[in-house]
């Protein structure tokens, strides 16, 4: 019972935390300035100039989601609790926290020389988001098993390897924006999105 | 059970989201700075010049509360959740986090020759949550039946006709406010505060 | 069963907004500037400059949680929600969310000679916030009644007399702060530590 | 019953008070400026001079997740609550929310000859933390027991002596950062990792 109370504050306190991290993104919007509020139409010029922020806001809102929804569908699979699942938790709660700030950056500098450096940091917070999810789920296997038992060998393995593949992908994305940073950005953005298409998939073929 | 379990912690990560904008609100209004501080009623004028502030501030948070009411009532008819009603209630809640911005827009640019381009763009977001809000009603029919049998047919057709009228609302406010900004925006407060009276009605009917 | 879910949603809602109220205030204390970092202790004597807001901030986080632990011990004596209770608890976590400019305005205005106009804003919120919760008790009981049965007659009417008394003393505090600032502040102060000894020696009555 | 429901909301509010002081640290990281866009490389050294924001970032995190924790690990044991023990936990989680403060000078601090008052603030502020953990362990015995009786002597007296060495410890860190700024901080970081060690340890001996 005890362990089983565990679990249910592990998820109060996450999805408090997924919460709070997609709406603070709003914040690194700022109201624009106008020079001459006497000019038709200055304040629409003023919102466009702004449009790195909101696709990095869309952007932060949507991945924080698809990782919440991914977190959400691990923690289905436990029956219980243990410390080192609760740190590798907070160890994956903190790269999900931590996003914001590559992606503000990346807002700033994507159409500037630096693009090849502000996709890099994208992509490596990617990258340890993804170590992150890569230990939480080793977690509920080791040094305890903390899975129901109703979960398939199939099913378990499938998981592990979308973990790896993300892993891999980050990895080379990495590398890759050194030299082609909108390459690089696109295909994290393509790779999240298809998840998206894949979990509905998948749901209605239940 | 697991489904239940998904459906209980999408609630806690909207209630979660809902709390965390409408509180944020307070953020965007300054401390007022005051030249002469031993002039008698200094702060006093220096707080008077804020109520564009303030009235964001009430308008943010009502607006907030009731699309918060709106979604507690459409959770509780739920018996179970699929991933696309989870991946349609994040774009309702991006809209929702979104707010803030357009409404601090409003607040800044509402006695300005500006107006006009502020109050569209308000009536835009809200726009963009009623079709958030739209699609979030059909995900509970589509692909998958997720809707207590208990609810009438009647009473479906009645919330489907609501937010379809919403945003025919909201899209004529668009329009409208290119001309009559003020118009505009009265029409989506009124709107607003009539809801707020219609649901108490309704309750007592019951 | 659906109108204790609502019930449910509105403690989630509440909690949500009463824990990030208390916590956003820390974001008004700004880590000190230091002009010649070679000055032995220069960074203790910027510290000391901050009182004000180190004050601020303990007195911002005791109310709210006043306000907390007399909004959760009204809301265990539901048994049920209306609309009319839900918006009047949007009204008081209106009022309590907004808290924290008053605060800060107090901070600032404390030790010069718009003192009076800082702790009328400050009494004046508290007032609110007391209107606030008188509706929300009087909601409990209208348009229907919502409050358990166990709850006697005696132990309502005691709840009434506090809530009413409270409303009369905090308008009694606006005008004193006129004259009397430091008086005014001293008196909301007094009563809310009072109302904390109070609560806990009930407790130990029981 | 009621008892029940206050213990549950308690839960809440500290859920919902962790989960915001862990995730509003990211805003102490600001988008790094770039002077000169067209110079290769330039972001990579705008990015490498905000390591001491970076290294706050991660120690804030870090230790907001242990006082978690241990914050849950203690609620897990009570079977009822009481308006003494609703206060005590509100002064832990007042000292839990200003912990950003203390966290963000010492980022500011630790490289300049003023490092040793900041490590002194850190210190007491963790001091006090430790205080109000004291406290709250108190208010489990006193004025009523809360806590289930399936918890032995001995294994309550353990949480004692934890209590107040680490009370001991950071009241020994104050004195030394005086003289001794690093190794202050260090025996801090140190004495944290090593819970967290531990604690995993506890959890796979049971």
């Amino acid at each position: 019972m005890t362990s089983h109370k565990e679990l249910q504050r592990i998820e109060a306190f996450s999805d408090g935390v997924f919460a709070i991290a997609s709406t603070l993104l709003i914040l690194e919007i700022a109201v624009p300035h106008v020079d001459d509020v006497m000019h038709p139409g200055a304040l629409w010029l003023a919102l466009k100039a702004e449009w790195p922020s909101l696709v990095a806001y869309l952007l932060g809102f949507e991945s924080i989601l698809v990782a919440w929804a991914g977190h959400q569908r691990g923690l289905t699979l436990l029956t219980k609790s243990s410390k080192a699942f609760l740190y590798a938790n907070g160890f994956l709660l903190l790269s999900i926290t931590f996003m914001p700030f590559p992606t503000a950056v990346l807002a700033r500098y994507i159409d500037t020389p630096q693009a090849n450096i502000a996709v890099m940091l994208y992509s490596a917070a990617w990258f340890v988001t993804n170590l992150a999810f890569n230990l939480w789920w080793l977690t509920m296997f080791r040094p305890v098993r903390l899975l129901s038992s109703s979960l398939s060998k199939a099913a378990a393995r499938k998981v592990t390897r979308h973990t790896i593949s993300g892993t891999v992908l980050y990895a080379c994305t990495i590398v890759l924006s050194y030299w082609f940073p909108i390459a690089g950005f696109l295909i994290i953005f393509a790779s999240q999105m298809l998840w998206i298409v894949v979990s509905i998939g998948d749901d209605e073929a239940q």
